[in-house]
């Protein structure tokens, strides 16, 4: 069995080694991968498309473990969703979200029953207490069921809508990449393109490979999140243009 | 059997694959945790902390490796400490200190037989030359007593004490973590407290999780570390309130 | 059969982890071990000098996959390289030829061969669609002719050459490690050494190890990389005398 790690611990700090020590001392043969830990402290919709990107390279049966939580130790449902392919844990926040709406889900069940919980005094930490020794236990072939009540739905984030308005679309920047590059919520362009900018800085292409772009002026590409991207040959557009989440892509057609 | 990791050789070099890649040269069916290799350079507390706060989360008979190394190839000793459930390889630099203060230690070596040793034209890679090799015999059933001369005691070091005076407890920042998150040395609050801040500025309340912080000013929370921690809600204490290692922590009682 | 990774992609996307679900998808059992993917992102140089420094110290038929790769997706080959003891798979840029210049070349394969490859809509992302498929073929034992036709070399880097001028050796640095010390290009230092100087400031000794160095004033050190280093006393160098890439060491012999 193979457990997938996502999460926005970071590698400052013992909280990755923590999850991954639980694990093994409840399941020693169980195989642990990183899929990252380097999502920006909080930031749910970074998790959500980090997961989306990747869950569909990893075998059948992986059991990704989610790890984004500004709301650890408050109300908010701890769960787990199961898929005909996968199994997902994560805090109930939307973090599932847009891998799960290309998924048959099979079950959810709201993580409840302590005895497969860690105890602690402190609260602060339920990658450690829950999340990582829930994902251990199904690994060992626990029943999901046995883990608390079956609930219907979980909660969901949506990308920024795409707008079309005065014969332009306008689209915005989601997130950066570790190169530099710019995600943008533009799934699909329109056959037909005058002219396009990020915020006010034109675009001089859409490139096929990185190799096509421009040093000086942004480019776009179809990139492996499945989403355009503005980006800079060998170099990054979000420092060198100086780009923003939230910034608008306007495209003319 | 199970080696986990623990260093300040960080995420930029091949330092960490070349410790890997020599354990698995000399016991290839091991398997390695990484707990953290985000240390701050030379950093001896930080990695004692995220030590202390990890190990207990890892099966029985981990054999930790822990390279937080200032004096690499200097007089300083290197060793091998057995306690009841764990072993544990480090520099003799007070790294292991506040672990083994909750331990029972069994047997300290010092590692000084070079058979087990790697040979080296350079004197700056101990993790490599020395600390790998041992943790991987060690993996394989070696005993720890072939590896030098049995010592009495390892080097501490201690967390800065709190004071009380005046009627009031004075701590202080010990480090921060991913999150900016203050990691402070107060383990225990007192039953009444009055007032308190960190520098000069005032602590708003003591908090059950990160959800009831406040996002202007500071809370206090028990945290992972089994240390009390200052925060904002969803942002950076350490940013935003520009904190500083060593900042003063006032409560009045 | 180990893979051993070796990228600039970076810790803060799921890069890294889609890479290692295709692998695994297509191999379960094989072990993964990330040599680094702190690789400064384009940086071909340094990703020769980190696989050059790491390589050796991994088992015999360990399979290295290098992705530094700013041509992704251009016209630049991707190839497999076989060694005595290893396989080497990269984009055909020079990463490799560093580690290259000390191992017996067996065989090279351009990877044309689309049946062992994915499928993918966008063309940005050949680790997870080209190299990290044929590496897990190749650890199931699928025979590197199979990718594709055999070629007679591969491009090739060389390190910046020491120049000797006038009664003095002149060398650079080419980049740093995670604790700001300066690796130069010097693979040897003169028997007799007058004076010398990083840019202008006047270097103070050659030390056996770091502990001997000093804290305000640079001194040089044999490293791991084998190429002698700029360092302070548990500071860093690159911050502290504000160094830079290309910045001249001058050696008075």
């Amino acid at each position: 069995m193979l457990i997938a790690l996502l999460t926005d611990f970071g590698y400052k700090d013992s909280f990755v080694g923590t999850v991954k020590g639980v694990i093994k001392s409840i399941n020693p043969s169980v195989d642990i991968i990183d899929i990252t830990h380097g999502i920006s402290s909080f930031n749910i919709l970074e998790g959500a498309l980090a997961l989306k990107a990747s869950y569909k390279y990893f075998p059948k049966y992986t059991i990704f473990t989610v790890v984004v939580d500004p709301g650890v130790g408050s109300e908010r449902k701890a769960v787990v969703v199961k898929t005909k392919n996968y199994i997902f844990i994560a805090p109930d926040n939307g973090v599932l979200s847009l891998a799960l709406q290309e998924e048959n889900i099979e079950k959810i069940v709201e993580i409840e029953n302590q005895e497969f919980l860690l105890k602690s005094d402190n609260n602060t930490f339920h990658g450690r207490d829950i999340f990582a020794p829930v994902a251990a236990y199904i690994s060992r072939g626990v029943d999901i069921s046995l883990f608390g009540r079956q609930i219907n739905k979980i909660n969901e984030i949506n990308l920024p809508k795409v707008i079309k308005k005065n014969g332009e679309i306008i689209g915005q920047i989601l997130m950066f990449d570790k190169f530099g590059n710019a995600i943008t919520n533009l799934e699909n362009l329109p056959q037909k393109m005058k002219r396009a900018w990020v915020r006010d800085i034109p675009i001089k292409k859409v490139a096929n490979n990185f190799q096509e772009g421009d040093r000086q002026f942004p480019s776009l590409i179809k990139g492996s999140f499945g989403l355009y991207e503005i980006f800079l040959k060998e170099d990054s557009a979000k420092d060198k243009l100086n780009l923003n989440v939230g910034d608008p892509i306007r495209i003319q057609i």
